[in-house]
């Protein structure tokens, strides 16, 4: 198979890379596109690869059988079709696709359904969102789900490697003369803070961008299109992983004992019976943790729990190579066969 | 006035000096306690203070008018009837009375009433539980509560210069060769983590000991004993103010103008109609900042805002001082007038 990255020097793309040879999947030729020609090549899997520009034409004419975008909006809206026109599957981490009608939001462990034979493009859900319902899909088959409210710890990595490097700055500048970079991504400090905005600005109704994919796309994913979700999204001094403080309602009574024995043999989830589990836990891991799984007072109906992903892994890089194994093994890439012969 | 303070060289006490300062309280003399003798004296208002052990005697025989307690519960549970029984006014940072019968839980801010004139003993409420009722009460009042959730981000000074240090410990070790001090007082590494446990351990239905202080003292200051309140605490990086994303319910319907307003006008607070605050903005002040309000969706009942207020400040020392002065307001230690004099 060959395969193309754009976006490959970044956080997701490198994690894409990384995840490809963890995974083992089969991958013989690789594009390795960036903003622009870099005159350094790329060491994967034993072989220099050049860096190109991501361009239409290279993008078009490579012969791509999957593309991977971890890049920018723009360059999705911009490029994405030239490589899908091709013929090449696009798995795409922007949110340019993501809420389009009849393109599927697949999260291999929730919603698999949702990719059909013809599809070309698949979005790569909001980070913040694959968590999220990961961990409370389980629940919404289980028990139905008619509410979701979630408060999020975002690790500074969901703003790429300048959100990483001005958490850096910033801490370092704690310690020595230097003083912090001017270009952080963020709205204040992050060290020793934590910031209630991520992403766009807020709209008139009060909610960032963050805030509305969290719920849009978390009633696509879970094909709940009246959920009520409410979010306040979070920034907070942590390098990778995030946490999610989550209140939900179901749909019809149930209990802690019910919802941990759901949970416990749910895919993609680890599920802590006792005890906590943290970011730093979980950096690396491509499962969703769930811990903290309690009823608010007696009720039957409201249950609170706490999980945590790494978003750069199951919330981006991850779930993207996972999308590519699923068509992998419908058989998406394998010649057709001929009738008869 | 005769003053003393148990715990004094702790960060609350500290900060309770401080206060005094600030607010030009009236004190005449201080009786400056600490878990035991000290050699070294405590200068505040240019003179020498020795600091001594707290004792039984030592408090029932100092002639105080108002003795704050700012250190252990086991502290107040052993010393504060002590000095109340020697007919000094009590005002206690730890938990130790704060559910008990017949005892205000006063936030000057929230319930005033609540403090009676035969009242010795006035417990200050948890600090997360005080950000969250002098954020939510004007609301209460105006349009009544039926649910409140809160998920927190809690500054490392809420658990004293323990926890300070723990965090400056972690942090140097990443910049030196110094390892983390052993003595953290938290459940997991703090720098660059959040962690979803605060104070004491999980009980059997899964809440952690924070968790059930905010509920029940919740309740207890909005007199609303059957206000369902469900909390998950967090523990993060950042070293003064504690921060809270708020789910509520009201009793009625409202809007965001008609909340805003009341906001606007409410005591002890500071309403951002736009924008956001983070917890490095309020350092040090006395007001707890509302940001963020918003309604989930469409809803006339359903709610978020964005809490933050120094804990150390208005969630234990601004409090304990402001019900001092509240008591003299009131003509508590104003020498009882003869009658027919």
């Amino acid at each position: 198979m060959k395969v193309a990255i754009v976006g490959v020097t970044g956080v997701v793309g490198e994690t894409i890379l990384r995840v490809l040879d963890e995974r083992n999947v089969a991958v013989r030729e690789l594009g390795a596109f960036a903003s622009r020609d870099r005159t350094e090549a790329l060491r994967w899997r034993e072989r220099d690869w050049p860096i190109r520009a991501a361009t239409p034409a290279a993008l078009a004419e490579g012969g791509f059988d999957a593309v991977f975008f971890a890049s920018s909006d723009d360059a999705s809206a911009e490029l994405a079709h030239h490589a899908a026109n091709a013929g090449a599957v696009v798995i795409d981490n922007s949110s340019t696709f993501r809420l389009a009608a009849g393109v599927p939001l697949v999260v291999p462990e929730v919603n698999p359904h949702h990719a059909g034979p013809d599809d070309l493009i698949f979005p790569v859900a909001n980070c913040t969102a694959i968590v999220l319902c990961v961990g409370i899909a389980p629940i919404a088959r289980s028990a139905g789900l008619r509410s979701v409210r979630v408060a999020t710890y975002q690790a500074v990595s969901g703003a790429g490697k300048a959100g990483l490097e001005a958490l850096a700055s910033e801490e370092r500048s704690e310690f020595t003369l230097e003083q912090p970079g001017a270009a952080s991504p963020f709205a204040a400090a992050i060290f020793r803070n934590v910031i209630p905005l991520v992403g766009s600005d807020l709209d008139d109704a009060g909610d960032s961008g963050e805030e509305k994919k969290v719920a849009a796309e978390t009633r696509k994913m879970l094909d709940l299109p009246d959920l009520h979700v409410a979010a306040t999204t979070v920034r907070v001094p942590v390098r990778y992983a995030h946490s999610e403080a989550v209140f939900l309602e179901t749909e019809r009574d149930t209990s802690v004992a019910e919802l941990a024995r759901v949970l416990d043999a749910a895919p993609g989830i680890a599920f802590h019976r006792a005890g906590i589990v943290t970011p730093r836990d979980v950096e690396g891991q491509d499962l969703v943790h769930v811990a903290r799984l309690r009823a608010e007072g007696e009720s039957k109906r409201h249950f609170q729990l706490w999980l945590v992903g790494d978003q750069v892994r199951k919330g981006a890089a991850t779930n993207a190579v996972q999308i590519l194994e699923l068509l992998i093994a419908r058989g998406r890439f394998t010649a057709p066969q001929t009738v008869g012969a």
